[in-house]
């Protein structure tokens, strides 16, 4: 069992399976010593788990948790295309946070995000981060969570 | 003739002059193996073919071909600062879209890119993609479209 | 003293100390020939100096001069991880604006950053550049700036 597995399942998580974009691109991308990922929604067996603003209809401790479950699905993105136990250094993770007007709290709302990846992947987990409120997200949904890791050569 | 130029040609499209900016800031910049593009708008012969806000004044099917526009001004940006043919994979893309209220398919419009840059680069234009609704884009634009690319050394 | 804290000396500026975030983030991380800032605001002294809207309660010209001072911090966050005069490219620059509706002018705020990076870096702060207007940013900040930045190896 690989040590990112491990320390997901000490959590009571699993990585999940990817799912398969409908167009042109795909979950996630190797080269030149890097991996960039899509986009990710909170997606759990194949079901966005919630839709709305943060700051409206959807409260900033459930975005938490949205973002970490955004953050599962950007970590089985890379797996499907690296061994997650080849990744050295997650480098930067952009949070999108569909907000309602004055909702200003992106920061705690993305740390569901930073805090995932610091379970699953240790010192390596530590990353550099951009968090903004944006209008609207693919189909509704609250969060959006990218990343860029560096892997093994 | 470009092998690039060629599958475009084959779309009946052509690689576009690039607009240079007005500031500290060039449309294309090569580092390390990676190409980084501004973000592109969807200018036609220096003119932007539309503004407004995509799931209002302009409709989604605009949008996707508004997002092939920019997606082809950003290929003549990279095209500004290397050979295309050395473009050895387009590594990730992002699409942003001037979201009306409740305007919810970013990843229909930027499918208008992804399949732009799969039809110009064939297996190179695999990419990772993220698609996200923003509040306002400059000049009034529906979308903006920027690049990553890696190239050969 | 170096070379680049002597062209923002010229400017009458000094690079500043950097904001601990309280999360699971770096302020800035380098890997692999280059480094990454965390999306940064316009504080200073730890005092974030304005909130609002662009094009609503910030004006331009006031918007023009928080992104360069976000700018300064970026730059400052990258001189916690490298030696500054070790950045040889500034490669790309993210801006986002908090923007009231109908505000298009993001590259004239944008452009705050951009003469800031190449006041401090000459030839290599030349960069591409995404600007784009958001619906809220954290803590009602008006301007996020992020750098991805090249250093001698």
């Amino acid at each position: 069992m690989s040590a990112v597995a491990d320390r997901l399942a000490a959590l009571g998580l699993s990585v999940p399976p990817v799912a398969t974009p409908v167009a042109s691109y795909v979950p996630a991308l190797a080269h030149g010593g890097f991996v960039f990922t899509s986009g990710q929604l909170p997606f759990v067996d194949g079901v966005l788990v919630a839709t709305g603003k943060v700051g409206g209809e959807v409260g900033a401790e459930e975005a938490y948790e949205l973002a970490r479950t955004a953050a599962l699905n950007a970590v089985a993105a890379v797996g499907s295309v690296v061994d997650l136990d080849d990744v050295v250094q997650v480098v930067k993770v952009g949070v999108f946070v569909a907000s309602a007007s004055g909702f200003t709290g992106q920061p705690g709302v993305a740390n569901g995000a930073s805090d995932l990846l610091a379970a699953a992947f240790g010192e390596a987990g530590q990353h550099a981060r951009s968090a903004v409120g944006v209008a609207e997200l693919p189909l509704g949904s609250p969060v959006e969570v990218e990343l860029q890791v560096a892997v093994r050569a």
